[in-house]
């Protein structure tokens, strides 16, 4: 019963709920693992920073190496956050067989392949449940639940703070800016948004998802990203009369060997099951051959529902310490990655456009897509009294990627049209 | 890369499934776990029955023990059914150091308990993905993913002809015996479907579900069951007016260290996400002290999904026996269970009660509810011209299940009330 030692690097919000449930479940995590799990140091900025938890302030440290290179330690919990630095003792570590449980998306999206292949070389484990949608076991869902299946496609909601920002501008009607603005009060979207609106955040976490999904080398920059800045009102307002919801979405698509990668604003049937998943919710949508759909939902940020993913690492570390099979569970090997052309996406597409309030203007749009072998779903047209301009909403049927780009660069130069307002994929 | 050699007892709808994926998948399976997979010997009723799928007639035989006594098996997949013969295939099995992979929630709701202790005792794996839900992982999930977490509240819809059924009646007024008739025509509810709308079968997977959800010994017993045969469209048409959906639900609870289970007819707030769950579809609505709310989503039955989850712990033997760690892998000791009282089981409740038609008695039965202190949320009074009476539709605030009893009895008793036509429970 030698209790299990942990060096915490970080006590900001996450770090923190490691402590919290350490501590609530410790009874809990005994009766499982049959070993104490104690945290045997901190690394924190300031020692002397007033917190919301009680910890020994002995356990406290500003020094990362004195919790990397302590002999008494047996696995490092990474919490801290940020890149080169953070890798640098995460493979330090590693190199003297300490287990690495990290919630660190940006981390594994960048330089996961790296830091597998040297936890594989030492015999160590490296978990990452919580890089990516909080407290949703999605990454043991792809490698143990699915092991079997085939996996052809999965959607993701998951970016809580575009999320919040899309679902409150579906509800209220409201724009963009205004809401934005009110979720940087509320604490849901941070003072620089870049990295969710835009995002980045989802194509780091999209990158984890294929890889694993797929069992192929995916990077980050294979992944094709458009935020939500741009998504106006009257996209919403549209949406929601033709029956969808926008929603940024993360889709990761297999056809035979070939697979794509994109983080995208979509319109979603509101009869899919993603298209109801609101607020700073995530949820992961998963289609396999076999199994069909399935989808994964809850918490995918906070103190505490992102702890639980880690401490559940924790505890597979800690089981597999019992048993002495640290560094063997790995997902088998990873082929190389093929990415699809533009002429083999295929999806429905939504364009808004601004068009002159004149005779023939439809038939000349019309033409355009027909050009292109582009065959459309439905349309709308009606007068835009305010602008003394019409404007045309179109869904197509199943289109390829390239040929919409072709239909979208036409227009940018058709007289009829004033604006290609905006074009989205269209999904369910 | 000795191959890995499976004895399959059972080849009907699942059992077709296995042998397919592992066929179908045979190079990805390869890739994960180094060794080939090969069905060995297959266990049928009739040699000479025409299949869908291509299997070596030398492989198939009638009797059970010239598998379960083969010494070239590694691991035995029952997908056969059945309690007591099967039972004892597959202790015998066990005690000759062979793993197990059983889709079969009877056997492990009824007996799971001693098939883990003998697996144990032998070192092997019992594995039972595929018992609940089918294809959606459920059971790692609770083992692995939440195994840091303090789990209060399970809610399943996890029997598909029952959902069918009720989603059926639900968008389309029609009635529980046109829609089972037509369920029995399809091919989604038995000849005798007793087991799955009287709630039976929901009952087994809520019994195994929650035992692994709150660590301890939850016997079939211990879950109180009711079914969806007394369902009257007009409930539903209420529920719907009320913005609720009826779903069968199991629903496990835990507060302290005690515990209920049971199955039965509960009124779903249309916003909850277990709402939502259509058809056939299966979901599992987890909520932990940590993570808070979770949802898992998908189909709950059918040859591939639940071949996946089976073909899915077969690679989990599998990978186990590359490094030696059968049956170690078990999930810790279980604790007695201790049932709440019918005081301590508290949610809210939803009443259908036809009355006289006269002054006075919506006083006399708010009385009634006073007097056990039950509060009321709403209440609709109509007249039903038909039937020459009134209709009062009532939904409480939380209340005991012990005052909900009571308040019930003295309704039977009460003069101005003709008939208690439904009392469900309210959630979400």
């Amino acid at each position: 019963m030698k209790p299990v030692k942990v060096g915490l690097l970080g006590l900001g919000t996450v770090g923190t709920g490691v402590v919290r449930i350490v501590e609530r479940h410790q009874e809990d995590l005994m009766s499982q693992v049959g070993s104490p799990i104690v945290i045997e140091k901190v690394l924190v900025q300031n020692v002397d920073k007033s917190r919301t938890i009680d910890v020994d302030a002995a356990k406290l440290t500003t020094d990362a190496w004195e919790i990397i290179r302590n002999p008494d330690i047996d696995v490092i919990v990474e919490v801290m956050g940020g890149i080169e630095r953070t890798k640098e003792y995460l493979l330090e570590a590693l190199s003297l067989g300490k287990h690495v449980v990290t919630a660190n998306k940006d981390l594994m999206a960048l330089h996961g392949r790296e830091l597998l292949a040297t936890a594989s070389e030492n015999r160590c484990d490296v978990f990452y449940e919580a890089s990516v949608a909080g407290g949703i076991p999605i990454i043991r869902t792809l490698i143990e639940g699915f092991s079997s299946d085939r996996i052809t496609k999965i959607m993701g909601i998951v970016n809580g703070t575009t999320n919040y920002i899309l679902t409150k501008m579906s509800q209220e009607g409201a724009s963009y800016g205004d809401v934005l603005k009110e979720a940087q009060e509320l604490g849901y979207a941070e003072a620089d948004p870049t990295s969710d609106v835009e995002g980045l955040d989802a194509a780091r976490k999209m990158t984890i998802l294929s890889r694993l999904g797929f069992r192929c080398e995916v990077g980050l920059e294979d992944v094709t990203v458009k935020g939500i800045s741009a998504v106006g009102k009257e996209d919403i307002a549209y949406a929601k009369r033709l029956g969808y919801e926008v929603k940024l979405l993360g889709i990761a698509e297999r056809q035979n060997e070939s697979i794509s990668v994109s983080v995208q604003p979509t319109m979603v049937k509101a009869s899919h099951p993603i298209a109801s998943v609101n607020g700073v919710f995530n949820a992961v949508y998963v289609h396999g051959e076999a199994v069909g759909e399935t989808m994964f939902y809850g918490a995918g940020a906070g103190e505490l529902p992102t702890a639980t993913s880690i401490v559940a690492d924790l505890v597979a570390v800690v089981k597999n310490l019992k048993i002495g099979v640290n560094g063997l569970g790995g997902g088998g090997s990873f082929k190389e990655r093929v990415l699809k052309s533009d002429e083999q996406i295929s999806s429905k597409y939504f364009l808004r456009l601004h068009v002159a309030d004149r005779a023939g203007v439809l038939a000349r749009i019309t033409q355009v897509f027909a050009e292109y072998e582009v065959s459309l779903e439905s349309v709308i047209q009606q007068p835009n009294a305010e602008l003394a301009e019409a404007e045309i909403i179109v869904i197509t049927h199943n289109a390829s990627k390239a040929a919409m780009n072709k239909v979208v660069d036409a227009f940018e130069t058709l007289d009829v049209i004033q604006k290609v307002k905006s074009v989205y994929r269209v999904e369910g």
